[in-house]
């Protein structure tokens, strides 16, 4: 991935959107290659529902779609996840399950923060996100739209649905039943949680097709225990109840500015856009992605044709569907 | 749905497929219509998971596709599902998690007996099943095929997916770790089971165009807490385990006959076969069945058009999808 420089932005006295203000908002982040002299070349990549900025590193490198060789990519942990400000690293009175709840837009705003206050940084080449970080993207072109050229949100969508939300209500009383117990370690019920994302993360076709065996495991069960039981399991639990607030209640029109229009929130996008969900995505099928696109302008449906579901052209998964990913990257990259 | 009579059907030392014999197998039933003279009017209608004989009601009645003035409807409870054999109602040492494990294969023998031995029943007009019903649909058409004349498979298939074997394991930790906890009310693992049912038993359409409503419920958070908290909350943990882990097996081809060759076992078929996937089932999607009907003769695949998911057509679904699937009932038992 070439090299990189980590840093952190301090923030004091945020004020979030629920009305709190943190005494301290705090976003780790990496950064690869260097900025321009026109700061014409920045890319940012948030991360995703528990993932660090090291996830981010299959799309970046020389040679990859993310060149540091080109590019100023700043790859910047969600509020929540235990690197940025979270519930397990905040002092009291906010910390644990004091910790405020966290909108998208809280996470956008602090990235704004961090972009124009540390670098200058006033228009950003690409704002690319997976999943909660593709609700980022969608968050970014819309409401700070004279910032962002492009965009390109993939395994994600502008509103969270109602069907994902019923999902993640289930990891939340997962979570929370785990935290009541006493004989029980909660442990277990973070192995549940793993479990859980099993069943939603993949697709049918995933699973009749056997496609776990590409990723070395050659039972379904030694699949679930190795996995996806190990997947959650050092998390603080705090620290994911605090992202599935932020997943559950995610809107990018949930604010005063688009009152819960969220039409009147995509139409207001001017970034040239790629919107890429996976065919068989449980959490954000293509459809919602569908209706999104017809509102946006200069927005490109382009569905990846895969079987590996929410996991599509996420690290380790079918290298085919990562090189679709990659291609239209590229492009979109290429495009003014 | 007019006159019954209930009944309960006892077999003495009954040989289980995994070896174990239980000392007595009951098999409580219900019964509509009348036994022709001739016995040619039989409809054998099991019941799915952790359904009772009384939830088989939406479907028979004067006037409905399951008429017991033209037909003789034997509604019979699964083993597991706390009214005929269970772990909850078998004396030690066979109690509890004693209960011995029972196939899909064990419920059509000792429904077999039923038939046979209470009425000299030598062959059934129609089997109709829905869920792990409709699995026992399957496994009779293609074990007793000389029993049987029609069948009719709904929001089943003849074996369990993978992908559903994953979800089935989730709430099977969900439960397990219900019943380790201290602190913890039993009740809140399966109130959990039913949150997880929330997201797999209906689909994103149905949710995107909130078709709860149709319920009753204004909200999301009233439809998961209404309707589908209390659904299992009193529900035998243990009997809910017996029957996941039917399930979880299920295979009509996982016998000394069929050697696991499902080909073979749906090529046995002779019946005259509607099977009836709904579009968005997340249990048993279309493709599943799709390849199930390409290789059973005489079978027609009828794809319920939905949003409703798992919930297609059953009890307190949209009255559109219960009149295709009677339609469909109506049509079979005219044919020959």
């Amino acid at each position: 991935m070439g090299d990189y420089e980590d840093g952190a932005f301090v923030e004091p006295d945020f004020a979030l959107q629920c009305g709190t203000v943190l005494p301290e908002a705090r976003l780790i982040y990496r950064t690869y290659g260097r900025l321009s002299r026109g700061s014409d070349n920045v890319i940012l990549f948030p991360t995703w529902f528990s993932s660090g900025h090291t996830q981010n590193e299959w799309l970046i490198g020389p040679g990859l779609a993310l060149d540091p060789e080109q590019y100023f990519i700043v790859s910047v942990n969600l509020i929540g996840n235990g690197v940025s400000s979270s519930p397990s690293n905040t002092p009291p009175p906010f910390n644990g399950r004091c910790f405020p709840p966290i909108t998208i837009l809280d996470n956008v705003r602090l990235q704004r923060r961090l972009l124009t206050r540390q670098w200058g940084i006033e228009r950003i080449a690409l704002v690319i996100g997976r999943s909660m970080g593709a609700l980022v993207a969608f968050q970014w072109a819309c409401y700070f739209h004279d910032m962002v050229s492009r965009v390109l949100p993939f395994s994600g969508a502008p509103r969270t649905s109602l069907h994902n939300y019923v999902f993640l209500d289930a990891i939340k009383s997962a979570i929370e039943m785990g935290l009541k117990g006493n004989k029980i370690d909660p442990k277990d019920a973070l192995r549940l949680v793993g479990r859980l994302y099993a069943g939603w993360a993949l697709s049918d076709e995933f699973y009749r097709h056997r496609l776990f065996e590409a990723e070395g495991y050659s039972t379904i069960d030694e699949y679930i225990r190795g996995r996806w039981e190990p997947n959650f399991v050092n998390r603080n639990p705090f620290d994911l109840l605090s992202q599935i607030a932020t997943w559950q209640t995610a809107d990018i029109s949930a604010n005063d500015r688009f009152q819960g229009r969220l039409e009147r929130a995509l139409a207001a996008s001017t970034a040239n856009a790629i919107v890429m969900p996976c065919r068989t995505d449980l959490f954000f099928p293509p459809e919602d992605n569908a209706e999104a696109v017809a509102v946006m302008p200069r927005a490109e449906l382009r569905v990846i044709e895969s079987a590996w579901g929410h996991r599509a052209a996420a690290a380790g998964s079918d290298r085919r569907d990562i090189d679709v990913l990659q291609r239209a990257i590229r492009e979109l990259l290429r495009a003014d």
